[in-house]
């Protein structure tokens, strides 16, 4: 049988310490089901003890059940002069009511008497009675054994005292931590192998990325015996970052045939990769092994020529079994059949041969080059691609607006206004609205003039807005991408527009929205009355 | 005596296949001229047989000597059907006049009967008599034997054949290419041990990255007996990049006592790496091991309580060691003593007991409170420092200003326009700018209204610019936070202003951002008069 390798995803927790990340609470349930969906084993969302914010999360997430994850609360032992009754982020842990939890404590022992001011015996005491209580409370428990391997360097019978400590308190897991992420892959496998050895519990590795060598580290504790890895989906994390799972996952499971995540999982790698990129807000690097945009892209002319003779000439894996592609940048040849599978859930009857695909991948194609990005925005796609199946009539024109800012602002709370004049089957309608900023301005008058003939647009409302910059050296001239998720209650929807100009891309986004509603609301009534 | 590890950057040739990069030849030279200061030993840069601008680049080469590196042409071995006096390749690099010459040949068998098709004898043949004809004329010769990881794996007999013939032929120097970039550190090891063995000649290897271990692969390489390193000195390359030469050389160097480049030149590493990211055009990862701008960050409060208590604890090498520096975030979890160590960078008398520092807090956490966050605004937060120490006097205010958006645009290119008023010391200056979108245009005519009085402006650029929307359920009314970094061309600083109105929001970031320009001036002004 396969052996099955345990994924354990930090992306909530130790990427949460990466510079330049904040999740609200809503942004952590969207990346929590994106993981259970890709079928990761454990997902670290937080520390309560340490985190108001985070509290508030596992408390939401207490009517909440994943199909294929345990939530994890993380958390450290007890304080050396407290007892874990009254130790407060122990107590916190236990209100976070996940039935899994993760304990980290000390096993350097220059970080027990230099850090924390504990003697040796004290700090063993606190892993053990800290376990033992979560184990009592019939948690299961992982123990994460903090700069494991610094720690055997500098004692190794401290560092191995620490995880029998674990042992126990009844650890059902004892995770070796290279903290400081500097420790070499061949010292990481001697000494995860001398544990391996020593314990007869199963063991996992954490890896940080501060000497470029997070995934062959963990690679090597697998190749040792370690059958748990923690990292963060994308890598971000404290300094320079965690080990990568989107890298580790392919590695091992293509490569060397370990069973991480379902294997029809395997091809949404890339758009779970993309997808937490975008909730994060941050740029997933194009050069990102198997997931990034770049991962499989070829310039050099002999290479183009080799892949386009036979792809493994320069693919160490297919692009496909990650759910990547491969673009040739001198021709452009691209995923054909990523895009058939789309447009077949619109239009069942369309097939590869049909001269309608070529054009849409065509119109992708070039609006990608725009910056467009359709992973987040599927209402999009899906009116680009009903636009050139013919299955599109527009509701609305916008014959032109205005927007003024001001500051100070005169007459109104407000510094901004706007106009617009709408013309719908040729009956026009201008309208005029105050807001914050621009947008909010242009998208209240918007909307007045449009509930003029499309009543039911009162209950739509946007429930996320977000703005990405896109080629950043470009500053305020540059391209932004925006983001809109509107709601009527029921459903969701997300929308995309790019442009130079904020406005002009917030507005493509929003007529998205509200076409995609009307049209929905019209398919809804066709349905009734069939 | 330290054992020397030859190191061979190829940022000019396999970093130009990266997907957007394009290199000039005024950029080219400045790359290796920076190289050539931190003391690479080899510079292979570019293939004047496939690209008639690097022809040109080494023609104004011939003339320019280097302090210490060895400028290299690299090019391939001769084609099937013509002999190395007739092949074009060849003989082109030949003219590239340099005293080294990097070889490239196939060792994987299906490559050469499946690609090139040729037969395996004739690619033997191929090989010798390329590089007996470089020897012949003189030169060094590298032989850069490609995909020899797959080769090995598929023929190891004829991978060390190709290998056997390059030593025919008189190579100086055979280096292992793991070309597709998806080999494991423990087979690099094994297979670099093997061939270690094998020959007398020196073994080098290059790796790329599509695994994700190009480091680890390199350093496995090495301690299997390897002392010819092969990369890019910021990582970049084809698809996923190359070997990163600033991970690499502190790794050999300052952990394992290796011998890379003179140890003077150490401090060197993250300048170096910045200063060719800039060539180059591209973003370098904040968290990029050692050179990168959140690589020595601390944002959770035990670690900056435990950095506060040894660098150690937190830092696998100190940050000095590579010329960069420790950076400890303002945030939610950050302590008073991190708070009061950056306020003595400014105010050095300043104590813990002082009220100020009470004042400065309550200050950033109503700030934090509003949306503010500082992680990434290091000088805004000096300036909130400053003017809480009485130590700021604004440069100029902004009376009014006004901005216009409107669709479609009217006789102009551009939808937007502004105009804006300020004062400085009582004298009033108006002026209107066009743009892209209301904040490039309110961008423009604030610099062109202050350069009336603060000429040396124009030195300013932005240099990034980033939107966050905070409570995206607020939608389009929701509030934003714009971080923007600008530099004068020597050094970087970044700002930030939050308001539920973009412009409003972007102005604010903005005028912080010339104010700290301003200041510092001044400041250096006084220094220099003192």
């Amino acid at each position: 049988m396969t052996q099955k390798i345990i994924i354990f995803d930090s992306t909530l927790r130790d990427g949460a310490q990466a510079e330049g990340i904040s999740f609200s609470v809503k942004d952590k349930i969207k990346i929590v089901e994106a993981l259970d969906r890709l079928g990761v084993d454990y997902i670290e969302a937080g520390n309560p003890g340490s985190n108001p914010k985070d509290l508030e999360f596992f408390e939401k997430m207490k009517h909440t059940s994943l199909q294929h994850s345990k939530l994890t609360a993380f958390g450290s032992t007890r304080r050396r002069d407290s007892s874990v009754h009254e130790d407060k982020n122990v107590q916190s842990l236990l209100q976070a009511e996940t039935s899994a939890v993760a304990i980290f404590g000390k096993s350097w022992d220059f970080h027990v008497t230099n850090i924390i001011h504990a003697t040796l015996e004290e700090n063993l005491d606190m892993i053990r009675e800290t376990i033992a209580f979560f184990k009592e409370k019939g948690k299961e428990v992982i123990f994460d054994a903090e700069h494991f391997f610094d720690g055997y360097k500098a004692n190794p019978e401290y560092a191995l005292l620490a995880l029998q400590a674990a042992v126990d308190g009844g650890a059902d897991c004892l995770v070796l931590c290279e903290t400081n992420g500097g420790a070499f892959p061949s010292e990481v496998y001697e000494i995860t192998k001398k544990v391996v050895e020593t314990f007869s519990v199963p063991i996992g590795i954490h890896a940080h990325n501060d000497g470029g060598m997070a995934v062959a580290n963990s690679i090597m504790a697998v190749e040792a015996g370690a059958i748990h890895v923690q990292g963060t989906y994308i890598g971000f994390g404290e300094r320079c970052g965690n080990a990568n799972l989107s890298t580790i996952i392919p590695n091992l499971q293509l490569k060397q045939g370990l069973f991480c995540i379902p294997e029809e999982q395997m091809t949404k790698v890339t758009s779970t990769a993309r997808y937490i990129a975008e909730v994060a807000n941050i740029h997933l690097d194009d050069k990102e092994p198997y997931v990034g945009r770049s991962a499989f892209t070829h310039k050099a002319g002999m290479h183009i020529d080799g892949v386009n003779k036979a792809s493994h000439s320069f693919e160490h894996v297919h692009p496909n079994s990650v759910g990547n592609e491969r673009r040739l940048l001198m021709s452009e040849v691209a995923g054909r059949s990523t895009i058939l599978s789309k447009i077949q859930k619109i239009s069942p009857t369309v097939t590869k041969e049909d001269p309608v695909v070529q054009e849409i991948m065509d119109r992708v194609k070039e609006l990608e080059h725009q910056g467009y990005q359709f992973e987040g925005a599927e209402s999009t796609f899906e009116l680009i691609v009903r636009k050139q199946l013919g299955k599109y009539k527009p509701f609305f024109e916008i014959e032109y607006f205005k927007t003024i800012g001001e500051h100070p602002a005169q007459n109104s709370e407000f510094g901004s206004s706007a106009m617009i004049k709408i013309n719908v089957d040729g009956q026009e309608e201008i309208s005029a609205a105050e807001g914050d900023g621009p947008v909010n301005a242009l998208d209240k008058a918007l909307r007045r003039a449009l509930e003029v003939f499309y009543p039911e647009l009162k209950e739509i409302y946007l429930t996320d807005y977000k703005v990405r910059v896109l080629d950043t050296k470009a500053a305020t001239a540059a391209k932004v991408r925006v983001l809109i998720e509107s709601s009527d209650g029921h459903d969701f929807w997300t929308t995309v527009g790019v442009s130079t100009d904020i406005i002009e891309a917030s507005l493509t986004a929003l007529v998205d929205s509200i076409e995609y509603k009307l049209l929905k609301n019209i398919e809804r009534k066709i349905q009734v009355y069939l």
